[in-house]
């Protein structure tokens, strides 16, 4: 059940090391920010700078790409007046091996090289986001950002799923919601402290100071007769399209019990047994998909339609056929990028293998 | 492995089910306010008003139970004009079935019983709870919490994770943050808006209006002989206590990066595979703890004195006589209440098995 987590996750592979002990090192931040091999990813109302890949055979999509600028394409911009927001993402996980093992063992002088490429994101306002599309002819920002963040390359999408998600925090989370003051940030990006001196968020360690990440269940229920699985739609969703159904996770709250609660909630089936199977950041704005896979004890379906439009049983050929034959069937699931896809793909997978 | 998750979980289990489809129906929650079988309980600075239960053998510790109050209890608090915070937890569990069966399959009148004990966590200040510490003379508010909290009967410790976790979201969540102006509450207890019109959290679905959870990994770190675990300790740790690697997720992170950055940022220790055992939720304010099983694939420690104190390699024997012995060992772990405890206990119970 690990290989779905390790091979397949979508927003959960990464090209960066967070390096979070760099964080509360301002010498070396600023160092970096106008290093000539530091990489910059440029944002827009949380909308990426993409282009497109070239070089790829006719037959297939074009391949859309982060933007990498440089400082100094970016310099002008950091240098006005106007609030942009940086937040430092880490180093490249390939660096250069003969230059580590140079530097290994000895303390590094100040002005000397440590061979770390250093990524940001840089979240800019909509003038800047302008003057950029207008110099960069061949990139633009991907908006609406879904489904079209799903054609990032695999390790990309984990660099989005952190940059978006810090930034979805900043743009979200401006004010102390203790006192209602301003805010400054700090360490890279990752801490906003209250400006107001007696604020009671400046005694202890508060959560009001660091980025959001919001639990959630999502889960493949199976019937008791282990050949069923139930799936639901949303109002919102294309027509025809069926998932597991999903849940926030409550305070004070386990993810069993969660996953339980939802089910019931939102179908009226009773769940029993509850198994972790992997999990997927999503940065819509900042979710934790804790994705489960869980026994029904009950049958009968009473959909509450305040939350879901619809929910049904369906059976492991049903399923299987959605895999083989696309979307030529009744119904379709989410693409290879979402949890469910894969969640669903578990399920079958390992019915198989019994 | 699902022993611990459903037996053994302190502030995981519950005696009420939360009804969150009631949290909107606000005739109902009136009703039930003042209705005589309603059950509250009292909080002042996110400490609950509790009670020594009695007729117990003089062997045992004294009992400690939450303080259970009644609308004539609470009516006049509630009429004052000064703040005070009111959550809707939920119904109690085991209800009259008698009663149940009787309202079953009909509508039921606005005037009729539903015969659901409803609970309300209602949160006081300072005044107030000085005069409710003088009416009832057995009853005093439990803090600081830790370790007070964890003397609650099981059942006991679910509802105040639930109520201290909500409770704490509001003392410390007053202010919109994302324009800095009040809030109103809603959805009994559960939802914030905005009272400013053009409020940019007022469009879609934020998370600012949601309690928060703030999910951390806890991670039972296993050398590759494995026959040693990794333990550490923080500065502020009683004198011996030794206890699991635990870190908050980061946006964008899976729960395996999350524990395999953690491990390696605090002792130096590179982790492999990383195994899911079970979740406890924590109301310090508002963690959900997920514990894990981790596999070392370095053994060199190099501890990070900024994040803690201390970390080693302990044999299993060591883990054994620890609990055996009790604290007449070298070093002892949290107690039983804790999910640090139950990993460690589940490695020793799991590698005793094979
Ligand atoms: N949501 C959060 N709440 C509190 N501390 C956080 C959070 N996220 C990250 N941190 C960091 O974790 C440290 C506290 O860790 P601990 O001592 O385990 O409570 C803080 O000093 C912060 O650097
Ligand atoms: N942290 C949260 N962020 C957004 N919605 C939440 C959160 N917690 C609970 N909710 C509820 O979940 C609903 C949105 O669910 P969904 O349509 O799946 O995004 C909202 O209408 C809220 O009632």
């Amino acid at each position: 059940s690990n290989d779905v987590k390790e091979y397949e996750n979508y927003f959960g592979m990464t090209l960066l090391d967070r390096r979070s002990d760099k964080r509360t090192d301002s010498k070396w931040l600023s160092k970096k920010q106008s290093h000539p091999s530091t990489v910059y990813i440029l944002f827009s109302n949380l909308s990426p700078l993409v282009t497109l890949g070239g070089g790829r055979e006719r037959s297939q999509q074009p391949e859309v790409k982060l933007c990498r600028l440089y400082h100094n394409d970016v310099e002008q911009c950091m240098n006005q007046t106007e609030e942009c927001t940086l937040i430092f993402l880490g180093v490249e996980l390939q660096f250069n091996m003969n230059l580590m093992a140079a530097c290994n063992g000895r303390v590094m002088q100040d002005d000397e090289e440590d061979g770390l490429v250093a990524w940001f994101a840089l979240s800019v306002n909509s003038a800047s986001a302008e003057k950029f599309k207008w110099k960069l002819e061949d990139c633009y920002f991907l908006h609406p950002p879904m489904p079209a963040l799903l054609q990032l390359p695999e390790k990309e999408a984990g660099v989005i799923a952190q940059a978006r998600s810090v930034l979805a925090w900043h743009s979200r989370y401006r004010f102390c919601p203790t006192c209602g003051s301003a805010t400054k940030t700090e360490d890279g990006g990752y801490k906003k402290i209250c400006l107001k001196e007696d604020c009671p968020s400046l005694q202890g360690v508060h959560n009001t100071s660091y980025p959001r990440v919001d639990p959630v269940v999502i889960m493949q229920v199976i019937h008791p007769d282990g050949n069923h699985c139930l799936l639901g739609r949303q109002k919102r969703f294309p027509p025809g399209m069926f998932t597991c159904l999903a849940g926030f996770v409550e305070p004070g709250e386990t993810i069993e019990d969660a996953v339980r609660r939802e089910v019931e909630e939102e179908a009226g089936v009773k769940v029993g047994r509850v198994q972790y199977v992997s999990c997927q950041p999503w940065p819509m704005p900042s979710s934790l998909m804790i994705g489960c896979l869980a026994v029904a004890v009950s049958t009968e379906i009473k959909v509450d339609r305040n939350e879901i439009e619809d929910a049904r049983w369906f059976t492991r050929e049903q399923v299987i056929e959605v895999f083989i034959k696309g979307n030529k069937c009744s119904f379709f699931v989410p693409p290879s990028q979402a949890i469910a896809h894969q969640l669903i793909k578990h399920w079958i997978g390992m019915n198989a293998n019994l």
